[in-house]
């Protein structure tokens, strides 16, 4: 493996109160740069200042979409030591990601070790208040400058950072979610397994109509059938029904979360009987009406568990264990959370020191 | 509406030779450039020089994908004017896909104007070898330094422009395709057809494929049933069966191409039985081994008409008309070129004089 050159910034911009940051809005002093040619591969690995690019304007990422991303964050433990989760997971689903999107997947150990080495650099942007971590960034990006449909012989990889704050700035509340019924984010044989920047473009106005309708989020059904649950707003989505816990299958279309596989094995360690299988929108609301339904939550690396307390669906509305938190919701919150922020042990080997 | 300033390159770069233009890979001389930011709406449209894009590493358009095209040509004519194929239409195509994207749209007649005022500043970019023109790539990508997966508040509208070459270099020839079986382009309810990045970053991966197994275009299917027909390649799909023509419908997965409504209406002129409806790639196939099929061939901005002469799926393959190009596929290819490159008359007002 090449080694990183670190070229660190002349001057370091100033933190910011870490009481009221938000989300993705700031960023660190630095970034990790990876470039990719054909025939040289992934070459010149190099933290440098965060600065903006300079990009063709017929660059392939502006026209035809070719780019990947993933999440992950650092965790301030209270030792005030830095950790991240199950990094090594992010560098496979991107290599999965690139693999569809036809782009050359990132070493993914070089993957790994990038993220470390930016995160030490800029070590004093982890922020310490409860809640906030230092969100981390890669993607992919298509470099060639040409129109014609193919993919691209360059690429640029990068990581940058930022520090982000408690998700729900006023504790943990359940959400409301509602059934879309029109638009799709993604259907087997397309791209909805992977992080493509398509998929969240496709699944935008969706989620402002949600807004506008006093909704937090949409839960998506599948794009062929119209009848399958898939995914929440742009996570994972978990129920508790009468005592089982069932969440959609991976079936192509569904992105693997990292946050869904780690609540998975909790649960099945915990004695759950955990299901991955195809849901539909009908069982799950008939589960509700019939007081089955006694837990619902997303999964995902921003919110780690969210809680769903009113979910809409044509002329149905149900209201998901009094519109409360339930019992299971919270511990599974208090659990990976507890292992992330290195306040609870963590028997899996799920947080890597730096 | 605003006027465009214009501030002309101090130096411009050499031409390249109208005889070996390949496409996409050259670009003009000035770019057209157009701001959005929420409350101030789009405004200061200006020609500057051409040049690259300084943009945050956070830009939504490099992780949420947020961004859509067009694509159409200016076209030399004998007596050495220039002029434009309906231009309105690829500013109304625009105004959709922003819709379904959340980008405010672009204003139409701003549209127009723009690629018109940046065609005549490099007329001289305008080639007049036989089959050659100057490709215009007008695109919206979204600015916002911002992580959040919400529709961005800033953008830029771009136009680009490069001569480019005849399509097919040694003379229209029918090409190879084949059926895709697993990859799929665009479910309804998802963004097909609307011309947004998302789309085409999804249809990589069947392309690079069909060419390693010496096919030139993929034949792509429905996402929910798998056996309607839908594009080929980036290009619409027509087939001429047992004299009459059909074509698939625009269900909402298909591109309503500007070249496809070009060729229905002269088919309808011409006297010909056009169906729009869905077809199943089990009719088409049937149709070819019982020697209904007597033609076949993408519509599309690039090539104008692509021939197709040979056709797989699975373990059927076929011939179409001895894989020559067929006497009504010549037809339209003649009549479409020769409208607009200003050869033969235009009765139905497609083309715009600059």
């Amino acid at each position: 493996m090449e080694e990183i050159k670190i070229q660190r910034a002349a001057k370091l911009k100033e933190k910011p109160d870490p009481k009221t940051l938000g989300f993705g809005k700031i960023f660190s002093d630095h970034m990790f740069l990876l470039d990719y040619h054909a025939g040289q591969g992934w070459h010149d690995p190099r933290i440098v200042p965060y600065g903006p690019f300079m990009l063709d304007p017929s660059a392939m990422v502006f026209h035809y979409a070719q780019e990947v991303f993933e999440g992950l964050k650092a965790y301030r433990a209270p030792d005030g030591s830095v950790q991240l989760f199950r990094p090594a997971d992010n560098a496979r689903r991107m290599a999965d990601s690139c693999d569809r999107l036809c782009i050359p997947p990132v070493p993914e150990e070089l993957f790994v070790e990038a993220v470390k080495a930016l995160v030490k650099v800029d070590a004093d942007w982890v922020p310490n208040e409860p809640g906030t971590s230092l969100y981390i960034r890669p993607f992919v990006i298509a470099t060639d400058a040409s129109l014609g449909v193919h993919a691209s012989h360059s690429y640029l990889f990068c990581i940058i950072t930022g520090p982000v704050g408690a998700y729900y700035a006023e504790g943990i509340n359940p959400v409301k979610i509602y059934v879309e019924n029109d638009d799709v984010r993604a259907v087997k044989g397309g791209t909805g397994y992977t992080k493509c920047g398509g998929n969240y473009a496709a699944s935008i106005r969706a989620g402002e109509r949600a807004e506008e309708q006093g909704y937090a989020q949409v839960l998506w059904l599948d794009g062929v059938h119209r009848k399958y649950i898939e995914e929440v707003g742009s996570m994972n989505v978990m129920f508790k029904v009468d005592g089982k816990i069932i969440t959609p299958a991976l079936t192509g279309s569904v992105l693997p979360g990292i946050t869904r596989r780690s609540c998975l094995e909790l649960l099945r360690d915990w004695g759950y009987a955990v299901e991955e299988r195809l849901i539909t929108a009908e069982e799950l609301f008939d589960a509700a009406e019939s007081g089955k339904l006694e837990e619902a939550w997303g999964t995902g690396t921003a919110a780690v568990i969210s809680p769903i307390g009113e979910m809409g669906w044509k002329d149905k509305h149900v209201v998901v264990n009094g519109g409360e938190i339930g019992s299971l919701t919270q511990k599974l919150y208090d659990t990976l959370t507890g292992i992330q922020w290195g306040v609870e042990p963590d028997p899996y080997g799920w947080t890597v020191k730096l």
